[in-house]
């Protein structure tokens, strides 16, 4: 069999986790990275993987099968996944979840028109998660599903703590709080406010001679960030920070309760719970096993717009589906 | 949208799981219940339902479009799934896991046959367990699956503690050990044993004057069921017994830790949990989601076996497509 041709559009940590994603499957093989910066400053893990030009991509058709998008939710995915979704089968990781009916007609169109299977929103969530809130609801109607992050750095707040005047770096802590989830585990069914569910920790670089008492308030004040949230500031040093807080972990979980029986009486609960060193090496190797999956719909000749609700899980697996019944049912 | 019509063969604990099950599901309808007893000493929770005799069920291909198979998969399923298949849509629980892909060739011949469509091993373990081992091993293929069962009651194990002579009643759990919990989740692939991994625990009810020693030899000695397991045994009476442990909890995790990076210096934990009030009630749960299932993809001509792996998720929901896309994606 002849290997599934990726390319990575987008070298940031996400594009350099599917590159080493890639490596990790034998059936799949690295045909390029594009890039909107000059490739000769970009150093790819595999020295060997040419890096283009983004120019260079739409005459690269007859190369790639899959193009895994590696931009951003907020102005390139956008653009970018409806713009090649007409010439390759794709895969995003498009996590603006207001936005996600809207993402999708358009790659839909584009997908269609090209012949082409786009898989939009893959990752942990959207995805995984969003699997897991799905099923679980379809298995158990009567019930209730929460969805809880962290621990895990949020790349949104840590900018918003860098931008403070004063503050030379930060990285701040997404934490569930411990009391939600007994609750919720519980099979009560509460009703929790943001507050409730998750609080955030602030560790900050300080310039020299900064007031640390102000940005403590304009950290726990700030609208939207942190406002509704209960917050811990810790000031330290560049040097703890780089030692201590310099990955890029997360997690979370989602845990849905529901009842059966005559009345109800008995109650069910199922959790499917993620604890990731690497936030965006584990995104990428989700959204390596959804090109796969796309690129096994497109052979049997689907066409437009997937999300992760759409697609058999044997789709994602390299071994054949003799295999998987025998050793994995 | 007329209702998707369901019959139910064999009434057990996990048929009634079914008949309750349908109930919560308004596009669906209960048809009947099939059985091998006298209809008329089958009291379902819903009495206008009504009760036939087995051999009436052939001559309803006009009224039900799903059977759900509640029978057992030591003699019931290997025989009834396949001779149903050809006639309705079926779903069953076949559980034999070594049996598995001589069980999907039978049913698969008899379903491809008469034009149906036939879930097999569909549940949580087969089923819902199944498919978590199979996509976190997608996902991350550096990286090894672990299961733990329980805490829960053991049929099986339950039967053989009363099969000793002097015993007149007892409840057997399953319990997974805590340090193989911890050691597998710290991400350091141990290796282990039976005994390393889950401990059991026993409820008896001894005749009057029997002798408990012996009989508590006799099941922590027992080949296969005991003897390779730290065994507790508690002498209780009837009462305490009925009191106590008259439910049919269990549970269970799939536990998969895997490594990404450049050295596999990452290390990823996937963990999915269920804890149940009731097995045979949640069982029933996923049969009847997966009836619907069927029903979908025997709309868009599919035919054959099909196993959890071979479904997209989206088919197991009540709500259209557009829904779970805008409110659990």
């Amino acid at each position: 069999m002849k290997p599934i041709r990726i390319g990575i559009l987008g070298y940031g940590n996400l594009g350099r986790g599917v590159e080493l994603s890639v490596r990790q499957n034998p059936d799949m093989e690295l045909v390029g990275v594009f890039t909107r910066r000059d490739p000769s400053q970009v150093a790819l893990v595999d020295s060997a993987v040419p890096v283009y030009l983004l120019d260079k991509l739409e005459t690269m058709t007859n190369e790639i099968d899959v193009v895994i998008m590696c931009g951003g939710s907020a102005t390139d995915l956008p653009v970018q996944t409806p713009k090649y979704a007409k010439l390759f089968h794709v895969v995003d990781s498009f996590d603006t979840h207001a936005n996600i009916p809207e993402h999708f007609a358009k790659v839909d169109q584009s997908a269609k028109e090209g012949g082409k299977v786009a898989m939009i929103s893959i990752g942990w969530d959207p995805g995984l998660f969003s699997l897991n809130r799905m099923m679980a609801e379809a298995v158990l109607p009567q019930g209730k599903n929460y969805t809880f992050w962290g621990k895990g750095v949020s790349q949104g707040h840590s900018d918003a703590i860098r931008r403070i005047e004063g503050v030379l770096d930060g990285k701040q802590y997404t934490i569930p709080v411990e009391a939600a989830l007994e609750a919720v585990r519980g099979g009560s069914n509460p009703e929790l406010t943001t507050r409730q569910k998750h609080r955030r920790e602030c560790f900050v670089v300080a310039a020299e001679g900064a007031d640390q008492a102000r940005i403590e308030q304009q950290i726990k004040n700030m609208p939207k960030y942190f406002s509704d949230y209960d917050t811990t500031v810790h000031f330290i040093s560049q040097e703890e920070l780089k030692k201590n807080h310099s990955g890029i972990p997360h997690g979370g979980r989602v845990i849905h309760t529901g009842k059966t029986g005559v009345n109800g009486e008995h109650t069910h609960v199922m959790e499917y719970s993620i604890r990731l060193d690497s936030n965006p090496e584990f995104t990428a190797s989700v959204l390596v096993a959804y090109a796969r999956a796309a690129y096994r719909l497109a052979q049997e000749q689907a066409t437009g717009a997937k999300t992760i609700f759409d697609v058999a899980p044997a789709y994602l697996s390299a071994k054949p589906v003799e295999e998987l019944r025998a050793t994995l049912l």
